[in-house]
């Protein structure tokens, strides 16, 4: 099997917009994605606090890098999330990743954002399906 | 009632995240918004196609200008979206926004986004709780 | 193909539940199922209007009967559910179908469901994941 | 304050639907709900497993019980469930509910829902709106 980094290497390499996000990557794992991004000022929306796409596109890198980590490519077929604490400027946001089933098919993330002092501030779902083409390294 | 565009300005005015996007209102109402972006290189992920935060945050700026349209502070409490189609660079994104429901409290609205052939990209469907503020411009 | 009737049939004849809902089917179809019950005693919950758990039903089985009809076994993978309207003893239910998208693999479907002054009582989303293996009968 | 078991005894009082599943109740609390069903022949759908309502039916009870434990009226907004493990005739069903946020206003809750073998089952997510009006008893 093919160390899940090397996937996520692959995978990150080329994804101009988590590198605009500036993710750091924490932990890379089987079913597992640690994330960590600074809000920064550009991330902000209207009320001066971060935009809803902002933990939406960390926690959806995260199902991401977690579902593929396998080998076999995993594509997101469905996602929900509710924020429920507003980020600023400065913060620190870092994703944690449950895999809460695993099927053949189908795989269901429940992915955590928490910030600096450990307040949970978006709870997300994902869904995967699991396709038949492995990757190849 | 203040106009929904007066609003709509006043949070898109300093919505850098939105702008960032390249957000361009089409239109704005009650419970409306019509939102369009040109996917540019920066958006995209590994896969070379657009990263899903991006049709996610661009249906979540629909919701929140939607909800907020008529006058009362509306906030996001649970969203939901599915990727049908993949997008890439060049690719011109519109929203289409129905409100499926609207209480005293609570209103349900469902986003589409189509691509510049009329293609549907994602369905997302977002809940907001009204609040007893209102806009004051 | 196999008629998508002949299927629905097959599904319905041994289910036990929906046969306890009562259901009616009004219109069988590849991506499309009409199907109505009329609220009794026994579906209402403590604040005397229908349980949650009914209008739920109602929705799932129509998902499953609108999905299998193509002539492939499907199966529910995430569904969502928000009720706008308090229904009572009586009431008329009826669901509408939309096929929002299908692909090889993956179908979701909006399911409305309406009660006898054609006032919308829930909205329900609904993806299946689409196996390899055909119905025989 | 009222104890939560004298809120849920009147709510459950006259739960038809919850009396018709079955339903025990393990344990009531302040944004806490264990209850318990064993399936029935009339439970089944026609592939003779469980049909989705009944699990989702449980969950959305136990979203009620908890949401409702602390004095105040709560209603459920949106609601999600995704099927992880087919259940048969005979299977004793456990709802085990997570508080995930609660805000004066919206409270989000997860419902896990395990067999007799400690598998899981279904994961429920409810998403319920906190209104002004007390519990009286």
């Amino acid at each position: 099997m093919i160390h899940p980094s090397k996937i996520v290497d692959k995978m990150f390499e080329n994804d101009a917009f988590s590198k605009w996000l500036g993710i750091k990557r924490i932990e890379d794992g089987a079913g597992k994605s640690v994330l960590q991004i600074t809000v920064r000022k550009e991330m902000l929306n209207g009320f001066n606090i971060v935009h809803g796409g902002i933990t939406y596109s960390l926690a959806d890198s995260a199902l991401a890098f977690a579902s593929n980590g396998y080998g076999r490519k995993a594509v997101s077929v469905e996602t929900s999330i509710s924020h429920t604490q507003a980020c600023k400027e400065g913060d620190v946001l870092t994703t944690h990743t449950e895999e809460m089933s695993l099927s053949k098919k189908i795989g269901i993330y429940q992915i955590t954002i928490t910030n600096q002092h450990n307040k949970t501030v978006a709870l997300f779902k994902g869904t995967v399906y699991i396709t038949d083409k492995n990757w190849e390294i």
